[in-house]
C-alpha cells in the first residue's frame, strides 16, 4: 500500500502534527527522565541485564546529562521526537551502542508515566512553596487589619459588620482546605508506575520495589494495567487540586476588584500596580487582579478539559494522552505566577480607615440591635419585628460598636488555630525524604 | 413602590420559581437539620440563652421529629419554604412560642451549611459502603480469572498479552486512589461551620467548640467568612472525588461494552442482564453498562457544573447556592446506584476460555520474542529489528506461554498488596467515632 | 448462563435503573410520538404495507390518543418502559393486533429521533414566544429611561457616562444575536430522521420524502447513519443556542444584583419581588435575579454536559443517549421560566433619578474634556495629559452634559434599527407553515 | 502610596504577567488592526477630524505597514505591549506626531473588538476552505465504496448491514449541519463594533455606518454597550461552531481507530501514515487519528473554557477578556490542521473487501428476514419471534443480499442531495463581497 505522490509531500506536515508541542513540553520532564533512567539501570544491573561496568559508564554519563539539564544546556533537537529519544541519543553519542541498553525492560509508555509522576510530585512541592508565603502574608494582614471594619454583604446586599481581619483570614483558611486536596493529589502521584512497560508488564524479572525505593516513591502502582490507567487520571486529580487553589485566588481577586471600585472604595494600590487607560486620564485599573482571576478561571476549566480528552477511551494507552502535557504543564506554571502576583499585590494593599462611619452602613447593625433585645428577654421573632418597624419609621439609631467574641468572629480571629491547621496539613508531605532519595540517586 | 396589577397574579409563579426543587432536595437534609438543632440548643442552654427546662422540652420534641423522619413520616408541606421552616413549624406546633427560640444565634445560612456538611459526611460513608463490596468482588474475580489470558491493546491495536486477572485487578487498584481523593473530601466536609450565622458571626457568646464536639466534627471552619465560603467549595471538592469513582466505573463499562462486542467476544452475561431490540431478534445489548457509563459521565461533568454556578461570585452568601443541592444530591444517589449495578453485572460475568488460541493474536508475543533474544545477548534494538523482519517474512512463530513474574504482572498480581493499600486508605475515615457522637446526641 | 439466585431479586432494581426518568421525560414527547406515527402509517399505506381501512382505523385512534394527551389524560403507566410502548399499548387495546403494525419499517431509534426533532422544533417556537415580549419590554424601557444617566464602568472602575437607555437596549440587541444562533439550531432540528430505522435503513421501500412533507420538515437527514448520528449532536447544538440566551439573562441578572447593592443604589424593586432575611430585618434581597443567574449558569454548563456524555462514542446508537433527555428537556423549561421571571422583574423596575449628580462620578467626564480640547485643535495625546494633570491638581471641573450623537450612542439609541434586526432574524423561522402541516396531519 | 523597595524589583514580573502571550497572539490580529485603522481614519477625515492631507499620508503609511505584515516582516517588539501600540509606534516613526491622531475617537477596547471580528470572519472563510475539500473527498469515497458492505452496530453489538458508502456519506452530511452553525457564527461576527470606544460611545460625531461599509460588515453592533458585550460572546459562539466540526472529526477518528483494530480489520493505511512502537515490532498505530481525536476533543472543551472565563462578569470591559485570545486563536489553527490531516488520511484509506463474508456477521440480516416475512403477510411481532426462534434453534440461514432503496439507504445514498444541501449552506456566506470591500480599502 503506497502513498499517493501528492501526499508524500505532506509527510513533513504529519510529523509536525504528531510531534506537536512535545519538544517544548518535554523540557519540563527532562531531569525526571534522567532520574528514572538512573533508577532503571541500577535495577537492571541488579537482575543481571547490565554488567557492573556498563552501569558505571551509563550512570556517569546520565549524571552528566542531568547536570547539563540543570545548567540549562539541554534541548530536544529538531528532528528528535521527544525527550526520551533525546536522552538516549546523547547517551549513545557518549557511550556508543551500550547507550541503547537503557531501554531494556521498559517502554516509552512507562517512561512517560514515571517522568510525569516525578514531575508532578516536584511541582506540588513548588506550588506549596508559593502557597506558604501567601498564607503567611494573609495571616499577617489579618492581624494587622483586625480592627478595620468592613460591610459584610449577603446577596450583595448590606448585611452585617465584617472586618479586614475576617476577610484576609478567610482566604488564609481557604488555603488550608486547598492544601488538603493537594495532599491527596500528592499521594496519588507518589506511586511508581515504572516496570509496567507498555501497560502489560514485562517478561524480564524486573525488581519494581527497588526502583520504587530509589526514586523515593511511597509505594507502587502495583497492577501494570492500572499503572497505565493512571495516565490521564493522575493529571485530572492534580488539576482538580490546582483548581481549588485557583478558585481561592479567583474569588479573592473578584473581591479585590469590587473593593477597588469607587462605589465601594475600600482598598487601593500604588500606581505602579494599577494600569491606566488609553483614553481616560483618571483610570487606575486592577489589571493584575483581573488577570489572576482570568487565569485562575482557566485553571478551573482544566479538570473538565482533561475529562473531555480522556472520557470513553477504553483501557490501554492511546496517543491522545500526549496532549495532556500541554494542558497541564503550562497551567502549573500559571498557577505559581498567580500565587506570586497575589503576594505582591497584597503586600502593597492600602486599606481605608473608618469605612463604616458612612451613614449608609448603619443597617449593618440591625442584627446586633435584635440580639440586644433578645438578650434583654424579648423572643427573637418579636425583636426582629420591632427593629424592622424602627427602620421603617426612621427611628433606628444603632450602637455601632461590635462585640463579637466567639471562635472565628471579628473579635476572636483564631489565627493561631488556622496556622496550626495549615501546619498539620503540611507535615503530611514528605518532601525532605524524597529529596534525600533523589540526591542519593544523582550523587551515588 | 407597588406591583402592577397584572403582575400580582404572577406572585405565585415567583414563589414557585424561588422555591424550585427545594422541598424535594431538603428531604435529604431533614435528619441532619434536626441534629444540628439539637447541638445548637444544647449549646444555647450552656451559655444561658435557654433555660434547662426549655432545653429539655425542645430536645424531646426534636428527637420525636428525628424519629418521624427516620420512619419516613416527614415532609416539607406545600406553602412551607424549606426544611428549616418545616422543622421550626413542627416544633412550634408542639411547644408553642418556645419553638422559635432555636433560631437564636444562628441564621438560615449556617443552618444549611451545617446540614450539608453533616449530610455529605454521611453520604461519603454510604458511598464507601458501596465501594467496598465492589472492590472485594474485583479482587475475587481477579484471583478467579488470573489464568484467563486476554489481548492487551495500545492505541486500540494488539500489543501484548494481558489477563482477566490484570483487568479486574486494575479496576480494584483504581478504587484505592479514588478512595484517597474521597478521603480529602471527607476531611474538608468534616469541619463545623455552625456559629458563622449569616457569614459574619454573632454578637452572642456562642460556644462553637461545643457544637463541634457534639456533632462529631474533627474541627471547625474557624473564620466565619470562610465558613460561608465553604458553600460551593465543599460541594465542588465532593463532586471531584465522586467524579473519580465515576471515571473508574465509566472506563470499566466502556471496556465491558467493547469486550461484549462480537468482534471481541471476550465476555458475556445472562439474558436477564442484557436487553433485546424492538426490531432485531438476535440482539443482546449491554444497556446496564451503557447507562452506568452515561450516568458516570454526567458525574464527571458535575465539578464543572458547580464551578460554572459559583465562579466570579464575590465572597458572602448568594441565593445561587441553592441550586447546588439539585446538582449534587441526586448525583450522589446516582453514583451509589451505579456502584450497585456494577456489582450485579460483575458477579454474573462469563469470561471466555482460551481467547488467545485464535491465530490473529500471535503478534501479542512479539515483545516476548524480542526479550528472549535480548536475554540471549542480542542488543535490544537489533532483536527488535530481527523480530520485525521475521513478521514481515512470515516466519514468526512465537512461543505463546507467558512467564511474567515481577510485581503487578500477569504472574504476580499483588492482590494482597492492593487490598492492604485499600485498608490503609479506609482506616483514615472516622465513621465509628462520628456515629457514636451522633447516637449520643440523639439519645442523650 | 443463569443468574445467581441472590441476583434475581435485583432484577427489579435493574429495571428501575434502566428506565430511569424516562417515564417522566417521555411525557414531553408524547404528542410528537403520535404525530410521527400518523405520518408513518400514512406513508405505510401509500407503499402498500397497510390497507386503506387499516390506516383509517389506526389514524382515528391515534387522533383520539393525541386528543387525550392534549387534555392531559395521558401517562406512561408503571411497568411500561417508555412513551412509544405506551402509545402502542393504547392502540392495541383499542384496535387489537392491527395496532402492532405501526411499528413496521421503523425502529425505536428513529421513533425517538423524530420525536425529539419535532419536540425541539416546537420548543424553539416556545422559547421565541418568551424572548419576543422580553425583547419588546427591553426596548420600551430603553426608550423610557433614555435620559437616565448611569456611570459606565470598565475594569469595574468608573469610566464614562452611560445611560439606562443604553443598558436596556444592549440586552435587547444581545437577544438578536441569540436568536440568530437559535435559528441555526432550528435548521438543524428541522430535518426528518424518520426512516433511518436502527440507523442503517430498512429493506422496506419507505417513502421518506412523504413523511418529511407530512411532518412539515424542511428537509431530510438523508443518510441513515447520519440521521442516527444526529442524536446527541442536535441536542448539543440546541443546548448551545439556549446557553446563549441564558448567558444574556445571567449577565443582566449580575448587573441587576450589583445595581441593587446599596453602594450603587441605581435600581429598586417592589417588596413583593425581593426577599427578606431570617435574621436581618432591613434586607431586600434580589433572590429572583440570583436564581435566574444560577439557573442560566446551569444552562451554560449544558453543552459541556452533553459533550461529556457523547464524546468518543463510535457511530451507531448507544443507550447513553437516553440520559440526554433528562439533561435537556427540563433545561428548556427552566429557560422559559427565567425568561418570564425576567419580564416580571423588569416591568417593575424602579430606576433612580439623577444618579450622576453625586460628586464621585465627575471623573466619568474626563474623556469628554479631552475630546473637547481635541476638537479645539490639541493633539489627542497632549489633551489626555492635560486633563490628567488637572485631575491631579484638583482643578478638574467638567461639563456634565452629554452630547453623544453617533449610531448606538446615548443620544442615538437606534432602537428601531435593533427592532428591525430582530424582525429579520425572526422571519427565518417557519412556524406558521409547520403548524399548518401538523394541523392538517391531525385533522385530516 | 509607594511600593515597598523589594517589590520594585518585581515590576518586570508584573509586566511579564500582564502582557502574557499577547505579543504572540496579536500577530494574528496585525493585518486586521491596520484595516480597522484605515477605515477609521477615512471616516475621521469625512467628519473633519483629519485633513485630507493627513489622511493621505497616514493611509499611505498604513498600507506600507499592511504590506510588511503580509510579507511576514512585522512583529511586536519587546517592550511594546500589543499590536495596537506597535502599529501606532511604526506610524509615528514614519509620520511623526500626526501618527497619534489615528487614535482619536476610539479606544483600545473597540480597536480589539473590530480586530477580532475581522479576524474571526476571515478565519471562518479559512475553515470553510478546509471543510470543502474534506466534504468533497467524503462524497467521492462514499461513491467509490458504495458497494463495500460493513457491519452496522448499535450498542456496539452487531445490528444490521451498513456500507462504506453510508459511512463516508454520513460524515459528509454531518459537515453540512456543522457549516449551518458556522454560518450563524459568521453572522454574529460580521457586525461592526468600531465606534463603541470604551464601550460607552464617543462625543465625537463618528459615522459608524461609513466604517461598517468600508470594512464590508453586514451591519453594526448598534448599541455601544452591546458592542462591548460582544467580547467573550462572539468568541464563545465561534468556539461552539468550531466544536461542532471538531465533534464530527473526533467521531470519525474514533470509528477509524476501531475499524483499524485487528478484531475489526475493516480499514488500513500505508505505513508512512501509521506509527510503530518502541518495543513491539508488529505495531501499526493510528496516531494521526488519535491526535485528531484528542485535539478535536480539546476543541469541544473550548466553549466551556470561554464560559468559565466570562461567566458572572458584569457588563463593561474587564481585562479577563485578554486571555480569550490564547484560548481561541491557536484552537482555530488546530482545527484547520485536523481538517487537513483528515483529508490526507482518508485519501489514502484502504477498505477491506468482502467483510461480511465472515460467518459471524450473518446475524446482521435478521431484520431483513423479519421484513421478508412481514412483506409475505405475517404481522411484525410474529415474524420477529419466528426469526428469533430460528436463531436459537440454529436453523437461521439468511439471504445476505441487501436491497435497500429508500432515500439515504445503502442502495440510494442521495449524494447529490447532500451536495446540494452543502451548496445551499455555503451560498449564505458573503466571502467574495467582503474581499472586494477589503481590497478596495487597501488599494484605494
Amino acid at each position: 500500500m503506497k502513498l499517493w505522490q501528492k501526499d508524500k509531500a505532506s509527510l513533513k506536515e504529519v510529523e509536525k502534527f504528531t510531534v506537536g508541542k512535545d519538544q517544548e513540553m518535554d523540557l519540563f520532564l527532562a531531569p525526571f527522565d534522567v532520574l528514572g533512567s538512573l533508577a532503571h539501570i541500577t535495577m537492571l544491573e541488579s537482575i543481571g541485564l547490565l554488567t557492573a561496568e556498563e552501569l558505571k559508564v551509563l550512570s556517569a554519563e546520565l549524571k552528566n546529562i542531568y547536570a547539563s539539564i540543570a545548567a540549562g544546556d539541554f534541548k530536544v533537537e529538531a528532528g528528535v521526537e521527544d525527550v526520551h529519544s533525546q536522552v538516549e541519543l546523547e547517551l549513545t553519542k557518549r557511550c556508543g551502542e551500550m547507550g541503547k541498553k537503557i531501554h531494556s525492560g521498559r517502554s516509552r509508555n512507562d517512561q512517560v508515566l514515571v517522568d510525569i509522576k516525578l514531575f508532578l510530585r516536584a511541582e506540588i512541592e513548588n506550588v506549596i512553596g508559593e502557597v506558604q508565603p501567601l498564607f503567611d502574608l494573609l495571616l499577617q494582614q489579618s492581624e494587622k487589619y483586625k480592627d478595620h471594619l468592613l460591610p459584610g454583604y449577603t446577596h450583595l446586599q448590606l448585611a452585617m459588620p465584617s472586618s479586614f481581619g475576617l476577610w484576609f483570614g478567610a482566604y488564609a483558611e481557604s488555603l488550608v482546605d486547598d492544601v488538603i486536596t493537594l495532599q491527596s493529589a500528592y499521594r496519588v502521584a507518589n506511586k511508581n508506575p515504572l516496570g509496567s512497560a507498555a501497560g502489560y508488564g514485562s517478561s524480564f524479572p524486573l525488581n519494581r520495589t527497588m526502583t520504587t525505593n530509589l526514586l523515593g516513591f511511597e509505594s507502587l502502582n502495583y497492577n501494570v494495567v492500572y499503572a497505565q490507567m493512571g495516565r490521564g487520571k493522575t493529571e485530572r486529580i492534580m488539576a482538580s487540586a490546582l483548581a481549588n487553589i485557583a478558585a481561592t485566588l479567583s474569588k479573592l481577586s473578584m473581591d479585590a476588584c469590587l473593593f477597588m471600585n469607587q462605589n465601594f472604595g475600600f482598598i487601593g494600590f500604588p500606581d505602579e500596580l494599577t494600569t491606566g487607560s488609553s483614553i481616560m486620564p483618571h483610570k487606575k485599573n486592577p489589571d493584575v487582579f483581573e488577570l489572576i482571576r482570568a487565569r485562575c478561571n482557566q485553571l478551573q476549566a482544566l479538570p473538565n478539559d482533561i475529562a473531555l480528552a480522556t472520557v470513553n477511551l477504553p483501557s490501554g494507552y492511546h496517543r491522545d494522552m500526549q496532549l495532556l502535557k500541554e494542558l497541564l504543564f503550562p497551567a502549573i506554571q500559571n498557577l505559581k505566577d498567580c500565587l506570586r502576583m497575589m503576594q505582591l499585590m497584597l503586600s502593597n494593599i492600602k486599606v481605608q480607615d473608618h469605612i463604616l462611619n458612612d451613614d449608609k452602613y448603619k443597617f449593618l447593625f440591625s442584627v446586633e440591635e435584635v440580639n440586644k433585645l433578645v438578650l434583654a428577654g424579648m423572643p427573637f421573632r418579636d425583636a426582629y419585628k420591632k427593629v424592622g418597624m424602627d427602620i421603617e419609621k426612621g427611628i433606628y439609631h444603632p450602637d455601632t460598636n461590635v462585640h463579637h467574641t466567639h471562635e472565628g468572629s471579628i473579635g476572636n480571629l483564631c489565627l493561631s488555630e488556622i496556622r496550626a491547621a495549615m501546619e498539620r496539613a503540611l507535615t503530611e508531605f514528605r518532601f525532605a525524604e524524597v529529596e534525600a532519595k533523589l540526591s542519593a540517586l544523582v550523587s551515588r
